[in-house]
């Protein structure tokens, strides 16, 4: 584990070096647009995404300087739609990673540009040259980004999200949701942070799709436990947010030590997953398992 | 003019009909986000981008069946722009082509969502093996339309627009503003037709390039001068809602008379740029010329 919390301080120290690279300065006009893409970008979150991203590399042996793109672009993508979440036409929040939301900071308006922009610089990061070893496969790793964060991956989720507000979910269609809200963007950070290296075989896929669902799964599992068990300061966000407002959460549907075993049963199958790997996978293996023992 | 005429009507259709093919069916889930990504995007516009791309693309001898996926890419660009741009934090408007905005007809919340899914989707298309000759050029394309809308294109445009309502602009700054605003995603339209079929030439894409530059500003001079003297109903969007937002146009600096000889002045210098095309470009020299004769 000691190992582990290291090589994660590595990752969230290397990804704030290149986020703050690729995000505009904010003395480049539009400056103010430039600010808040920065404000909302840097200096907070578990960076979960770039360090899969960074493991998964590490499984197929990708050159770490080419997985960083991707690790970038993963959380770009992620912000743009935590920065969107927050706005008062979705989830109104004013408090994200222990500071004002975007546009509680500065305005409705600019936060909405923010994530507009976020987005499209996602796309810029891992269209640049030293992104992937050949053009071919990262043409596909454009396009995986694409759909995993598009109307069938994670806006798509979204609107399953706000269409179930209030409403009773079974388990099936509760994960559904999350399959697509959280789950398309996890497994594109795992698999585009593999093919930085050029294109796994498809076995690699296969294992590498799977210990994403699982972890994807187990993520929102724990996201719902936490929420429930942990207070506003620990969190960086709202707590018990979610059971407020009237979404489903696991824990409408099991009690929390049930939902600790479902998670650890997820994390079980992701390891199982990746055994392939051998001592190449020990990053992602550790990701699962921090996973399940998170405190916030 | 008759030729032109037919050919445009010919591009629409194409459009219409590859937009519809790629934008997911309104039967898949996320069903209500679908049915308000088609909404948004079929049935209306005037489609110039997609015209600006199959032009570009005659000039330079490119498979028009290729400069489809960039034809729909920067339209699914614009229409999200223009989704995102209706909404109440922005310019809040209620007519769009017509017919009631995304926000009006829909919510604002699928609004929002209307606008993020529209931009994966743009990229998702772009990215399809079919969008291009070769990887390299491919992967440059999405750069390209990665920069066009992000913070130092289309989307930084808007911030500064923000900022300088209520304000009186220069005419540089002014420029400044429609050249990010809709002058990089015009440009993007002409650059992209162009390298469907592989990279052009450093004159051809300068020439393109060029082109684009007085054409985005020609038409933008000529937007405000028909903003100005036209009605709500043959705008198919609120006439005069600019002036009354207290926003900068050419109409603040220069009579509509002097706006006229300007955008005349725009053209003749977009018909140079292309000249060295010949026969090949005349539907880019076609679209210029429409573009100051247009009644809305």
């Amino acid at each position: 584990m000691t190992d582990f919390a290291a090589w994660s301080r590595e990752v969230q120290s290397r990804i704030e070096s290149a986020l703050a690279r690729v995000l505009p300065n904010s003395a480049i006009a539009p400056e103010k647009l430039h600010a808040a893409m920065r404000y909302a970008t840097l200096g907070g979150g578990k960076r979960i995404r770039p360090m899969l991203a960074f493991a998964a590399g590490e499984a197929v042996g990708a050159d770490p300087a080419r997985v960083e793109y991707a690790a970038c672009a993963v959380e770009l993508v992620h912000v743009y739609s935590l920065t969107h979440d927050d706005l008062p036409c979705m989830d109104d929040d004013d408090l994200r990673r222990g500071k004002p939301t975007c546009h509680v900071q500065f305005d409705e308006a600019t936060a909405l540009l923010v994530g507009d922009a976020l987005q499209s610089l996602a796309f810029e990061v891992l269209a640049e040259p030293g992104a992937c070893v050949d053009k071919a496969t990262q043409v596909d790793m454009l396009a995986l980004l694409a759909k995993a964060s598009g109307s069938r991956g994670m806006a798509g989720g979204q609107a399953v999200d706000l269409a179930a507000t209030g409403k009773s979910l079974e388990l099936a269609e509760l994960e559904f949701m999350h399959i697509h809200k959280t789950g398309a963007l996890i497994e594109a950070a795992v698999l585009l942070g593999a093919m930085a290296g050029g294109m796994p075989s498809d076995a690699q896929r296969q294992g590498l799709r799977h210990y994403a669902h699982c972890v994807g799964l187990a993520f929102q599992v724990m996201d719902d436990v936490l929420d429930s068990e942990t207070d506003t300061a620990t969190l960086g966000k709202t707590a018990g947010k979610d059971a407020a407002q009237g979404k489903a959460t696991y824990l409408t549907l099991m009690s929390a030590k049930e939902a600790r075993v479902y998670a650890n049963e997820l994390i079980e199958n992701a390891l199982t997953a990746i055994d392939h790997f051998g001592d190449a996978g020990a990053n992602l293996a550790a990701i699962a398992r921090f996973i399940v023992e998170r405190r916030y």
